[in-house]
């Protein structure tokens, strides 16, 4: 469409209807977008399939109904994050195909096209049990946009055995999430064995002095491997949009 | 080495030589890396190139010449990180080829074998003339681990023509490391642009409320385009680290 | 009334009804406003219509009830910020004309003497949708205050063509205010743009290291656009308020 | 330039000599600046006469010297802050014109053509003696955008009758910067007592909890006085820049 | 008791009963408060009145009531703090004499001997309507602790002259509680103006960057005042025990 | 288990069954457990009699039966923690023998065989009423793990006597944990009494600028007794491990 | 002068000179200070010898010269704190009397009229050798204040016994000043022993997480002995005028 | 010489010389340490032979040099911590017999009678070489407190194979210390693989978000390793009284 109209401008001076001072100016005021801008992340949104992702928490159930509703006719694949139960409900009897996962607090709805599929598989690997919502919302968030995901879940570092025995797991994956809280130690380990991309994402989980995951997110950030990279806290969403964005490089 | 000790006790127990009962114990006993873990590790250095690295801060001069003098015998791709300039003056004096350079205090010098080429350029965006130094670490860094590295400096967020001027530059890079301090929001717009992976290094530049650059790393956290993932205050090397694993993805 | 008091007893000393040694006693008693103090503070609200702010948050039922219930009875241009759905419901019972608004917590009613008019348009800008609460309280409050108050939303930094493609409006305002949480990077890029005022109001939207909006807050002081002023994070108000200390300099 | 490349490319289509195709690709490619952003940019410079303005703090002598003559050759108002004495000896030494000032780490050179006067009195009022480097640093700042400055020094809130006695001066102004540091309750006093803007700086004066200057930044931000505006901790010359945005409204 | 014991051990001495060796054992096994350590405690308690105060806050109803049950049958002078209004109605119920005050969450029953008095008034000044509640403790407390106590509220310094109005009451106290929330400027203007002890109490009063009293503690902690002198955030209790230790003085 | 699997590839090779080459192969892939780690992990869980410990808090109830019926039908020695009575009731009716203790927030069942009895007692020492959950916490996970263990409770700092009175039960533990909100000043006191082991517990107990335990949690240390240890806000249970690993010590 | 001034004024309105107009007019503009306000200041200022304190720290030595030289001409009572040994040198030698105290970093000279005598003596205590530096400003600045001023060294809570062996000197202090870093913990035992007023002083000793301070203005904010009050990190004159306003209580 | 004093007066009543009452008065007076309390201290130092300990960090030069030539002339086990080297090199000119260790920054001179041997091995593992320094003040401190000191180097979580390949020489000592800055994720490991007790000490070692070695703080207070304790950054010696007073327990 804004090519179109851009065309036609040109179209016009070419025809000398219009000349070239008015086209200058027309030019000057034209939406930024119309130069190609905007559609250029049309084009992106087609090729790499990334979903318009509604974050639910903090929306009415109006606005949320009526927002996923839209999307979802649109034909879009529909990704739903901070999705609380009741509201999950709500949306999977409004709109036909959608399915609700409570772990990870997700919802989906996959559109008329799938995204297109990343390179390699993407680990999505937990420390504890209290970790596994954060995980899923990773892992979830991160089959949509058209990943294979596997998970390897309750490794911690207080039992070096666990994440030991799956090495063969971590060497095979193209992009490992690390997901952690107390102390956020499991990215540093895991950097260690394997020389693929590592994402750690802090949790909330621990108390007391953990303020709310402020120490593992701090343990992340000062990994004395090198080369872990990180995300905010309970950020699990963020965890897979890095990683497709390193699945889909080249794409 | 370590394969040829457990070969040559599994032949022993082939020939009779040694019972079951003490190849046990002696297989209980055995180093851990012995078993493949340690060997593994050395494989990896060899495939990806990966120089042995040198953090010259807060090592004494003979300590850091003795270290980075045995790492240059061995042959190895040399990169030591966090030298000052005196302490660079040394090191040049005494190994041949060494490069000092100022700007982003780094010390290199080429080993027998050059790092496996990285699929892809690693492009290092700085927000103003401040974060110069980080910016140079980072690209510095990234080249010698095999990486094709462009620059953008200058293009801070105040003046938002300078960052679209370079849209074509950012679209073809494979990975982009975005430095900035203050109020670290380069990253969101950059990560608006692109659609490759976005490694966003804050810097303690700026003053007063920075706080040591706590400002831009929570920011960075924070931003509101999706997948951007972070690294350590002014830590240039550790997100050259990370942009090298991604473009050595499947080598 | 206190100008009558002090000129009462300056007329006693004039007729010799009082001494001059009395009239020192007594000046030196007479509360501080009665000097022209508290007065003047009088006058400058006639002038500028500035109205009684209530927050209501806090604050019991009754005791709200009753001061807006005063407030409206005086005649003046009454406004009461932070004031939840069911508050607001009891006092649209109670007080006729008042007007609740549920996004922005905010009830209103006109007074008896509209505010003086401020010069020029207070434009307010709001990332994302999560922000327009906030921005809803700087609207109706700049609103209140006597100002011409226009709407700019979900222009967030994530996708720079919204903010550019209102580059006419923006440059067109008298002051803007700029409403944003997570990173809080759009002031910086509004201020970029424009040369008139501009207000920047971190939002406690985020999770995790958004710390309740600190991150946006230390983002906005931290601003590489020379010029950005911060008020207190989600004080709508505030904003409010400053931006009417400018629009009505000078009357 | 620009636009004469634009012209050029639109006689081109006109002329027929490239097709509508051909100029669409190329207009893609353009660079942003071209339409008028870059040029809008530099209108602005010379509408409000805002000078170029150089951070010396962390520059290099070479740098600094190098930038400082480019800028006064090209006839700007010079204008550089954090310069410490050693490198404006040397300035002043290498520039003609060029005045250094130490109490606010200033060095400044007019230029061609003066600022575009700024409506009204900037008023910087400080606390106390030790605030007075930052006080300067905005005042000096003021002058050079254009602005007539009044100083009004050492009235902090442990004596009221120091600035109750200068109530005048205050009501004058066209803006209030104060600047403080301790508990920085000064700006909460001074906007209890004028209508106009007033724009806070907090210093890192005081010691012990003051954390550098959090204590006053955090009283600031919490003023119980509507309409109080913040900068970052000792930012002279952001409040300076803020103060000025407001004096130039409408021209 | 205590001091009987160590009579009839010194008497045994005396009567040759306990040889000297033995005494000098048994003396060393002897509790620390036999020696008249807890008794001067006692002692303490019957000539100042500072009643025994209980805490309610996180305590089960069943504990609170037989706690404050117990010390009503005493005859001390009772003071539950931090009692919310459904407790306070059923201690109310169970113990006579015992009343309950909402706004500052205090219940007290007169003992059988009151406190005595303290030398002088002690006014409790607070800032705004919402710091009334901890103003209230402090109030309330200093009364069970035997004072005169006077109350000054709404009298922030956004406007003074409201606390300039109240000069004379402020110079005639004995001690001044100064009790505010926001930015917590209140007790710098107060201690300029008197020259008793100023005790300031920062409340929890205010929204965003308050952090929860933080601002308002660290600007009490930086008064520009010498002298001012600090309590727990939302302390009142502990302001007002404060007070009556200086009261006290002497007695 | 694991050794058998070890063994019987061993016989393998030593019958010829199994080549030197193929064994190694199967060496490398073996779980790292299977060489003895996972069996030494079950060894210490057999000698320190140490439970398996299943912390409730953020569990699904359905989760929390499901694991702790599997706990206790293995017969090991149960010990929930952070169990709250709704949660404590479910379980006791599920599991004959639990028994849940509400202050400590603890269920316990015994298993089949007691833990190794530790070397000396536990004192568990608190500072207030309010620090008796956390305390209880602590004093029933260490008996679980096998020690005796002592409580004394109530002897806060701001009466010595209290503590001092206690000297001779102080002397006697051969572990004291300290457990103490507010200002956290009771293990350095009690680590100068004593020679043993102390290990310091902060708890969230206070309020204001007790900032959530940070304030109890900074000050144990920063303890100016010489050997104090701290462990986590409110981490009873840690506290009892620590101890325990030190009762066991030799065993 | 001022009330000779105001005199003169009411003077002229007694003999018909002036108009009551006139005077009303004057009257309004009349700095505040003319009424009494400032004079009030001054009376204040002889009643209590409270002498001009002059705060070196930061200042220039020629500012400092200056200042001191001119207030040891007019005869008051001179203090001057944080002053470094080489400029007490150098004030020693231009002002004949003035005495420079290395230790407590304060220097001092008596002025014509000695400050009024307080009531009682003044007890700084300090907890370790550390803190001694700090302890004597406080001690030094109470004694230019007119107070007599005990001192109680080395008395930190790890040996109690050395506290309680000084109860007798506790128990007759008019004040005690207790000044201790690390912890923070001695104000706590200190105020469990004495009923006069204590005011605590922490220190930025100690190292790690005390955070320069940090630990021990928490703790004593955080103190379980109701009553303590706190001064900033470091202040010793802080303490030493709030001790001060005690003594002088009534005067 | 306490014990004869009581003895004295014991035998006075004995004697008859001394009346009950008038003992009892004496009794009460008697510095509470007379009775045995300051004793019980040194026997502790004599039993424990925990020596002296000189804190040598912010101490003049002369107080240094007077404090330890006292101590080394009493006979005691001499430690001096934090010492730098030009005043170690003093001491060691003085002192006969006294060693600087200018890694771990202490200062020893053996004593007339070493301290009495702890059981087991003291075994200090530390994470990097920038680690060294607190590990050697532990490793010394525990020496001269009479252990037996093992170190372990350079295994930081990064590699974990060096950790592993160490297990035996973890399994084997009586307490481990673990010195670790960056994530501070050793500790959790090293917990993971041995049942005695883990002291872990914090290093500020690291940069930007490291704040001082607060990450590592963080991360080793929430250990996922059950009896994980802690003590304040950088504070070698610390944990070798904490690790002291494990290996004595029972002497």
């Amino acid at each position: 469409m804004e090519r179109r109209q851009l065309e036609s401008l040109l179209t016009a001076v070419e025809r000398g209807e219009c000349s070239v001072e008015e086209a200058l100016e027309r030019l000057r005021a034209l939406p930024f977008e119309d130069l190609g801008f905007a559609r250029l992340d049309h084009h992106r949104a087609l090729r790499t399939g990334f979903p318009e992702v509604v974050f639910a928490q903090g929306k009415s159930l109006e606005h949320l109904t009526g927002i996923t509703e839209r999307l979802a006719a649109s034909g879009a694949n529909l990704l739903v994050t901070r999705l609380d139960p009741d509201a999950g409900t709500v949306l999977a009897r409004h709109i036909p195909g959608f399915e609700y996962h409570a772990l990870g607090r997700i919802g989906r709805k996959p559109g008329n096209h799938p995204a297109p599929a990343g390179n390699g598989t993407v680990l999505v690997v937990s420390a504890g049990t209290a970790d596994l919502g954060v995980a899923e919302e990773a892992a979830l968030s991160a089959e949509v946009m058209g990943n294979t995901v596997e998970r390897l879940s309750d490794v911690g570092v207080s039992g070096l055995h666990r994440v030991l025995a799956s090495r063969d797991q971590l060497w095979q994956a193209a992009v490992v999430i690390v997901v952690a809280g107390m102390e956020g130690a499991l990215p540093s380990v895991v950097a260690g064995l394997v020389r693929c991309p590592v994402i750690a994402v802090p949790t909330s989980v621990g108390y007391g002095a953990s303020f709310g995951g402020l120490a593992a997110l701090l343990g992340m950030l000062n990994s004395c491997s090198a080369g872990v990279v990180v995300v905010n806290i309970d950020n699990g969403f963020g965890a897979a949009a890095a990683a497709s964005r390193i699945t889909h490089a080249g794409s």
